[in-house]
């Protein structure tokens, strides 16, 4: 609950060095900036002070490969790629074009990096300006894309004494009902509603949050929480890369015998959903039936494989047919072995 | 250029009904509303004086299964799904988890849908206050999740009477580098600010931000320019969803002769990835050796397969791997077409 915020730029930051004392920078051009307040400062001028700069030649093709040596050393893995662009996930494990290498507002000799722990940098930042008597939050931020949406928005990169999440768990609305929307990013919304009065090329690299709630401003956690691992995210790879990887899977099922089948029980549906996606590209003369699983195998169902074309091209086109078949199970969760032998092929399925 | 904002949130909305008169509360509840405001209202409130809620069932199965029917009918296409999570596009163009149906901040036997078009429910919003003498922008706001990132934030699902984007195409840095950063999507960094205001649970859906350059107040565009159409999106499908498509395509892969292919030249160092991916797991009496492509077939590389054992299941295993190799392939974007004869297998080769 807050009567309001204030979003105030700080003006006349000027140029930042390598070596820049930020809270004394701050502190000289705002002057009324009061405990309480969140400070959202823009990553390049924390990179800057840091030094996170790397020099490249000015134009041409040296620039572009040294461009590129720079962002294979920051990418932990590619995310996505198309054209020019390269979306990656970078060591801190953000996800971001380009590994947030930035060469704007910097002379055309330099690229600047993000900085190396921007928590870290936060937390500095904040113990600098408490030291000078101030008690603020601190986020910095930068620009970044997102799936789904056009346009770009600044987002939290580093967070210092202020909750990164404004949690709703267990809370119920007038009706009773429990809130289904839980976790708020508020240190991205606070980096966003920043931006709105930052300015791309006039040097106003800093923003003011003025009233937010102080029981939101304590050392609670850092903008390292809402980094999500590709484990977890649904989204970890662009969908080019992932139907390729699809395609990977697809040519590199294991063979059996020798492998093992978990023994869950095949989903019905599942094996008729598969049978039908393969149905119109299987060859005339194959032929699939059910059959028994072979017990104790990790098989939970069966399908046999025969053709009515015994000729070399027949058997090929059946052996072809059968990896058909186990790529579209495999699009369906089942796992398969595949047993060849003189009258056909048998498919022994398993759930996952 | 800004000399700072106000995000300023409005009490006293109560509850909001089908056929409510937006333009009334808001000016009831708020005088103080000035020309050049930008209001950020819930489309929760504006879903509900537009009677778009639905009646189901107020628990056990029969409310899951009205809840998929809605899900359903909201649904354009399905984006992803894990657990019980389902990510879809809705007919306007969100991706949004459940397609922004909620069941918070309303009686336990209805749900309440998305604005049926929320830019047009924002126009009517503004010249509503318009014709009550008030000149403001609109923004409908919601609350989603992103890919990548843990937490939620508001974005804009509609807007009127304000620049959707910030362009600054064409500007350059005090260094004369041209921006490389160039469209931001001010309406959802508004959305957001405007979200820190607001409460879940208190009952405060709209906040005023104050403040905004008036040069950006105009009929300049609205909030569906920031939807990316699943074509041009790099992550249009879960990597889930796009890894079984994969499989599918590679269950799917069209066989020739019949189809053409593009006469495109094959990437050597393509060819290497996909023969490389491949090797451990073709059977050890496949051999694979470069051909000549049929000339006027459309390929621009060929190879021959084939097998040291002649028997039908070794036939069937040549037959299998032409099949891997050709998904292997596909993975690198080249297209194959499979030829079997007596002896062996010649695929026709294309990059696409």
């Amino acid at each position: 609950m807050t009567d309001g915020l204030e979003i105030l730029p700080v003006r006349g930051i000027g140029e930042i060095v390598a070596g820049d004392d930020l809270g004394a920078v701050i502190t000289a051009a705002a002057p009324w900036i009061i405990d309480g307040d969140v400070l959202v400062v823009t990553s390049k001028i924390v990179s800057k002070a840091e030094g996170r700069l790397v020099e490249v030649p000015a134009d041409g093709t040296e620039r572009d490969q040294a461009r590129a040596a720079v962002l294979e050393s920051e990418t932990a893995r590619v995310v996505a790629r198309r054209g020019p662009t390269t979306i990656v996930q970078t060591h801190h494990g953000f996800v971001m074009a380009a590994a947030g290498i930035d060469a704007s507002n910097v002379d055309k000799t330099h690229l600047v990096l993000l900085p190396a722990d921007p928590d870290e940098s936060a937390r500095r930042l904040r113990d600098n300006l408490r030291e000078r008597g101030l008690d603020v939050g601190v986020i910095i931020s930068d620009t970044m894309g997102r799936a789904w949406r056009n346009g770009l928005t600044d987002v939290a990169l580093g967070a210092a004494g202020i909750d990164p999440i404004r949690d709703h768990r267990g809370e119920t609305d007038p009706y009773g009902n429990e809130l289904e929307i839980t976790q708020m990013a508020v240190i991205d919304e606070l980096a966003a509603a920043g931006e709105l009065v930052k300015g791309k090329v006039d040097q106003t690299p800093i923003a003011v949050v003025r009233g937010y709630p102080r029981s939101a401003l304590r050392d609670s956690g850092n903008a390292s929480a809402l980094l999500r691992d590709a484990a977890s995210d649904m989204f970890s790879l662009g969908t080019a890369e992932a139907r390729a990887d699809g395609l990977r899977q697809a040519a590199q099922l294991p063979d059996g015998p020798g492998a093992a089948l978990p023994g869950i029980p095949v989903d019905p549906a599942a094996l008729d959903r598969a049978a039908a996606s393969v149905a119109d590209h299987l060859s005339r003369s194959t032929q699939v039936a059910p059959a028994d699983a072979i017990p104790g195998s990790g098989a939970t169902a069966a399908l046999h494989l025969s053709t009515l074309d015994k000729s070399p091209p027949g058997l090929m086109l059946l052996g072809a047919d059968a990896h058909r078949l186990r790529a579209a199970l495999a699009a369906e969760s089942i796992v398969t072995l595949s047993l060849p032998h003189e009258d056909g092929i048998r498919l022994e399925l398993s759930g996952t």
